[in-house]
């Protein structure tokens, strides 16, 4: 049972962000512009990256969520069990992984800033380099694992509900990766009354 | 040295806000919301929780630019010194600090927070609502505790340059908290250039 009074049915972080639309707002353009904005990054890779670093903080809402996005990414209804199955090789160990020396690269930099901030190295940094990385992916990847951060936090803080098996993933999966975070109604929110009257 | 290059002269996260200002905008608005927007929670307190998140994930330019915000918050010139001296004792030991019930409680479910989401207990939330903490005064809590473990790890994480001493930071503190953290030319960012030309 969630840790606060959140609306019925809305699974993982779907809940806190109806309960507070305020803070809503920028936790989805934020996820937005960090997994669906212009990038040299693919979204898969990006989503691959936001689903390694919520596995490494055992956040089942929001790896199973952003696995089944990135399994989307990668291919369409014919791939899609094949293309889940190499979602849980990279979570299991990515280095094995059949997946590019550079997107293995910023895994190792998205699981050291996963463990704090200060566990990434210069070595960290110089192998991205050298498998091609620019300085913006290396931003984005520092970022979008400090971001996961926060979401798995957030949704485990609060003790959200969330469906344990992963075909309840796969409709959600697919629209994250079509429709992306943010929806019209969030554009302009209401507050929340308690948030007013102070 | 920072691990990417940032612009010059910039400390803290305030040099990847401006590498980036598409991740800017909502980062900085995310902040205001939680730190400064309507709440029944003051912002000397909320910038209380960020200061003493900040100070468990070892963060020098977090919490002493948010403990210099807090302190700001608490009471003007003539008071700084007791209010930073407070700050300091509340990063030391919260639950022995001359502070409220209430705060404490809060303290304890962000320091949870702060290890990983699946720390926070009923306990710690009953405690809390023993205090008199509204549900919202708790999600704002579990998200401010969450967005600073984000802002942690990208200072971090990207090998930030930061001053060392005290006095650097109090001005920076009175504009956090006379200013805030949404800056005009911020409204409409220019999107960065490698990321445009994806």
């Amino acid at each position: 049972m969630p840790h606060i009074t959140l609306p019925d049915g809305l699974p993982g972080i779907t809940g806190p962000l109806a309960f507070r639309p305020e803070t809503a707002k920028p936790l989805r353009a934020l996820a937005e512009v960090l997994l669906r904005g212009p990038s040299t990054l693919s979204s898969a890779d990006r989503e691959i990256i936001a689903t390694y670093t919520s596995s490494q903080n055992d956040c089942h809402f929001c790896q199973t969520s952003h696995g089944a996005a990135a399994a989307h990414h990668l291919g369409g209804a014919p791939e899609l069990a094949s293309n889940l199955a190499l979602i849980a090789e990279i979570k299991r160990d990515f280095e094995a992984a059949p997946i590019s020396a550079k997107l293995k690269a910023l895994l190792n930099i998205a699981g050291h800033v996963q463990q704090g901030g200060k566990r990434v190295t210069t070595e960290d940094i110089a192998r991205a380099r050298k498998e091609g990385a620019t300085d913006i992916e290396i931003h984005d990847t520092v970022l979008i694992a400090a971001a996961f951060c926060m979401y798995n936090r957030y949704v485990d803080g609060l003790a959200t509900w969330a469906p344990q098996e992963q075909e309840a993933y796969l409709p959600m999966g697919a629209r994250m990766a079509q429709e992306g975070y943010v929806t019209s109604s969030e554009q302009s929110p209401a507050p929340h009354p308690e948030a007013v009257n102070a």
